[in-house]
């Protein structure tokens, strides 16, 4: 597919991503090395945790959803350069979950400093099989002009 | 430590984490799991990228983050339990970067519905060994009451 700039998005445009499977294995290695608290890393003292069973960490859902973002059909020339964004977990994630994320383009921003970029606002929310909403992240990319 | 309930906490109050050495191989590592992009997965090619050089993953700057608060002397009853917030990367994590996380307190809010528990709004900075900010969280984060 044709790498995408600036004039290539619209105000409404979704992209969807390919589907990620994540299991309890990924769940505790993650949380082992970022996020070492029971609920993330213990399917016995999670279940009378917080979460009530075993949870992926907030920022391991994160991770994916980035992985799915890089995978998926929004190639944008330069590559994924975000600069931050607003990020929510409504509900955990679970070990047999499958994720995965539609993109909204929320804003299309022509920079008016430097005129070889710009920004756009993605909202991008990460959802299972059942269409539960997992994660919702409004993020700025930068991207660049045509040349 | 004790552990810290919602009366624990005050507006201003500050916490600092431990440090964490960030090295090519992790940066590396979580990018072709997570965020596989040459200027996060390849040192030749990052040279000429956006980022002038090897950068981590903002995820990944965000994760040691997580990793390093839940290891730091803000030990929360019940666990860090965040419901989101708001991430900007002001400038690239750099292989051999030594990150430090402070936390200031913004906000202490009882809930209104559940008298059990309340929030904190947490702002955090993520800095390197020149005191130069790379990350700047600002998150709610579940805290109970003292029972």
């Amino acid at each position: 597919m044709d790498k995408l700039y600036l004039e290539d998005f619209t105000v409404g445009q979704r992209f969807i991503s390919e589907p990620h499977q994540i299991d309890a294995d990924q769940i505790k290695a993650f949380a082992e090395r970022f996020d070492p608290q029971p609920f993330h890393t213990d399917e016995v003292a999670a279940q009378t945790g917080f979460f009530h069973g075993l949870a992926a960490s907030g920022w391991h859902t994160a991770a994916i959803t980035m992985s799915l973002l890089v995978k998926s059909d929004m190639p944008i020339a330069g590559g994924l350069i975000g600069a931050g964004g607003e990020i929510i977990w409504p509900r955990p994630t679970r070990p047999g979950d499958v994720l995965q994320v539609e993109s909204e383009i929320l804003a299309v921003t022509p920079s008016r400093s430097r005129p070889e970029r710009g920004t756009i606002t993605v909202k991008s929310e990460t959802r299972n099989q059942n269409g539960e909403v997992l994660q919702v992240l409004t993020s700025k990319m930068l991207v660049w002009r045509r040349p």
